[in-house]
Order: structure tokens, then sequence, then C-alpha cells
């Protein structure tokens, strides 16, 4: 790892303060409650988790931070583990970025843990892929204890149907008809890794993973395969639908109440953790 | 099932206005986030379970109506199954006390079930077992998207020797050390029926079960029980503890937030659900 320590926050290599050659790069895994915030990405409001980051990191830095994420996630999305990253210029112990920025934040955010890494290491550009689960309760009654943490639909659905019917959506495709019109990725080519459907009881829970994920891709993706479940699509017409590109074409956005960002892969020499604890997030069990 | 349907709210058996002959009497199972409320029983200043319950059903019933529970839950206590009955003169089809009082309650507490009960169904008295689950999470971090709906600890517990433990408080005894000193139970002899201890990951689960429990008693033996966990307590001193029958001896009363009352057991005549869906407390997955 590239450690280089300050000295009074001035830059071995150059002489004077700079970003590239002072301190170190730290990278964080986050937890948050999406209902608490308006979404990852700053807003002049303040009230998004990258504000709120940024300023307890801050505040135990010494010096002014910006964390730059995985993934950015909309308002009401979940995260059991985004990844982001960091520079500092001051010396601390990795709990320090773990037990300090904690009691700085609002308890709807939590830092799980902290890894030095090298300086070529980047939250986003590194990440090669991007894991979410996306959980629905399947019940006549709305949901109360899991309220804002499960999406909802009042009666049961085909889960094997929709099985079927998400084989499809596997591999590289232009997902443009499960694409938001505000979406600023420059492809709508993306290769969908994993798309697992599995049901207990009533709670049915959805595993994806691809290389990177269009807005509002996952709850478009659910939200079709809801229509595929109660009946109102089929198998041939998600195809068609897929083959489309045209989001008009298709059903809309599912609610964000279920959906976790729940891993983010990088390569091997970062040893960074891939996947959150289960414990953390007990809908896993 | 003692069915009398009203006729313009007169008794047909007395002929005027009156609780026992005119008709039903409904059970209903209640689900409850208990962050949001001052605990189960109604309050001047209104913000209970009970009194939200009470002003809900009113409004659907068009006339005052009293709920009864099986357990009075204290603030921040849940219920993925709480049983409460009442008395009313208006027939509805029982989807009404479900859908309707729903749509008029606060989403941390929702109607799951309705069942028509006889005359002698009592939500409390008729009561055989009460159920409670704690979920305590062990980890270097606080919750954070189960805040408030677990217990926390800090470091790794000894599960094994808190469930060996465990095992002298199975059956009857004297649950004074146990006792919250405003308990208003006639008597400290409770008969504690199941104490099983589970773990996965981190994530810790308390399951017990009791003709009925002494005000704090789970939390109580959870305080101890952790204490076992973390080498302070040996099974020769929760034994000497729960001989005692003195609270001053005994740890602290633990966090209400991983509590839950999961069932209430009640004589097969009556034919209702003993047990909360687990879907709709994913912790149990």
């Amino acid at each position: 790892m590239l450690y280089r320590p300050a000295v009074s926050g001035i830059c071995a290599g150059c002489g004077k303060f700079c970003k590239q050659g002072v301190g170190m790069r730290i990278a964080l895994g986050i937890e948050y409650d999406g209902r608490a915030f308006s979404g990852w990405q700053t807003q002049p409001h303040g009230n998004t988790v990258q504000d709120k980051l940024n300023q307890a990191i801050s505040r135990i830095a010494g010096h002014e931070i910006t964390t730059l994420a995985a993934g950015r996630t909309d308002a009401g999305v979940h995260a059991a583990m985004q990844v982001v990253h960091f520079d500092t210029r001051t010396v601390r112990p990795l709990t320090a970025w773990v037990r300090g920025v904690n009691a700085l934040l609002p308890h709807e955010v939590a830092v799980v843990w902290a890894r030095e890494v090298s300086d070529d290491f980047h939250a986003r550009f590194s990440a090669f892929s991007r894991s979410y689960s996306y959980f629905l309760l399947t019940h006549p009654v709305r949901p109360c204890l899991l309220a804002g943490k499960v999406g909802w639909y009042h009666q049961q659905l085909d889960v094997d149907a929709m099985r079927r019917a998400a084989r499809c959506l596997l591999g590289q495709h232009d997902f443009s008809s499960f694409r938001a019109a505000e979406c600023q990725a420059k492809s709508p080519l993306k290769h969908l890794q994993q798309l697992d459907i599995s049901e207990q009881g009533g709670l049915i829970r959805f595993d994806l993973m691809a290389d990177a994920f269009l807005h509002h891709m996952v709850r478009n993706i659910v939200g079709a395969l809801l229509y595929v479940g109660k009946g109102s699509l089929d198998e041939a017409g998600l195809q068609a639908l897929l083959a489309a590109r045209d989001r008009t074409r298709a059903p809309p956005t599912f609610m964000p109440d279920g959906l976790y960002l729940t891993g983010v892969g990088y390569p091997a020499q970062f040893a960074l953790p891939t996947q959150a604890e289960p414990a953390r997030l007990a809908l896993w069990r």
C-alpha cells in the first residue's frame, strides 16, 4: 500500500499541500436506511447520505473531505453495503474512521468497516460489479414491522412464472426498456450476471448482480416481474419488452422500499469485503 | 359461535342497548412497531397503541369501543402478534375490521386478522401462554438498518454458556429477581415453559414462552444472560440470583429494542392463530 504519513499536512513529494501526494486513501463500507435521506448524492439542502458522511468525516479528519461512492442510490433505497473512498492528509487509526465517524452520524447511517487502500483504488471506477437485493412481501395486509424495509403486493404471485421469465434478462442486453428518463449512464448496455428469485412464506427475494445498473433498473425489472407474477405479462411479453428498448411500453417503476445495495465487487488486489454481513440485515436469515 | 345480529342497535335479548346481549365479540391479531408509541396501555396524551386502535375501530363501528389486550407491552417493545378483543353492536364483514381499520391507523400499527369469537373469550383471561422473542445483534458497530428492531452488544458473547445457564430458569419459579418494581402482577410465581437461544452469524435470538410474564421479566432475563455471555456471571451465579428473589442483586434491565410479543396461546375451541406469520417479521428467516 502507498502509505505516506503527512508532516503537518505538507506533501512529502511536492513540499506543499496537494491531493495526490499527501496522506492516504481510505475506503469505507457504509450501511444506511434510505428513508431518512434524499438519496446518496449531495444536494443544496444537505439531507443526503453523502452530505452527512462528508460532514462527519471532515470533522474527524480536521479538514474538508469529499466521499465518492460505488453507486448512487435513490431516495428510499437502502444500503447494506455501499463502498466509498476519500483522501485525507490526517493520520488516524482505522478505528477512528469507524467509531469516531459513527459517533457523529445520524443513527440511520453507519460506517461498518474502514480499510486503507492504494491511490489507484476508486470506489466507482475500480468496481466491476454491483449486487442488489429486493425484498417483496406478498400479503393482504400492508407491512408494519417491516414498513419501508420491504416492497408490498397484496396478493400471492406466481414465483415460478417470474423465475422462468427472468431468465431472458440474463446476459448482456440493451436495457433501455428498464431505464429511467433521467439516467446519466453513457450506454444502456449492461451485463446482468445474476437474477435469482427465492420465496419463503410470502416473502420474495430478488438477488441481482451486474457490472453496473441503469437508473431505476432494478425497480423497473422488479416492476415488470411483478406483472409476470400476477399474470399480466408472460415470458414472451417480457422478452418482447426487452427487445423493444422502449421504457414507455414497460410496467411502472416499483416502490424503492425493498431495495438494498448489498455488495460491490473489486479486484482482489484491494482485499475489500464484497458483501454485507447477513446479521446486520437479518432479512437474510 | 354466539352470533346475534343487531337490529338498530337494540338487543334481541333485553329489548334495549346492552353490552351482553347485542352484537358480537371480535378478536384481532395486531402488529406494531413499539418505537412509535408510549407502550400498549391508554394514556391521557393518547399516543399509545390502545388509544390508536380504539379510535380507529370506534370509527368503523360507529360507536365507542374499547379494546382489551393479551399483554401490555412497554414503550419500544414490538408486537408481531398481540391479541385484543372488543364488543360491538355493529354488524360488519370481518374484512372491515382488518382493511377498514388499517386505513385509519398510523403505519406503525396494523390489524393482521379478525375473527368472531364467543362471549366467553377474553383476550387476557382466556390466554394460557404468551411467547416473546428477543433479537440481539453482537457486532462492533451499532445497528443501523435494524436500529430500534434489535438489541445491541458490541462484542461477541459465549452463547453456549448462556444456553447452559438458561436451563435453571425453566419451570415454575418465583421470578422476583427479574421483576420490575412497578409490576402489578398478583404473584411473582410464573411457569417458564421455553427459553431457547439460537445464533446465526452474530445475531442471537431468544425464544421464551410462559403462562404469563412479570413486568420487564424478558428484558431482565436477557440482561442477566448477557452478563453470563460476557463472563460476568456464571451458571451458579444465575441460579443464586433466581433463588435470592431480589431485583437489586440482578444485572440491569436490557433495552426494549429487540423485544417482540410473537404469539398468545388460547384453548383450541376459539380457533385463533397462535403465532405471527414469519414473513411479516423477516428476522425469522
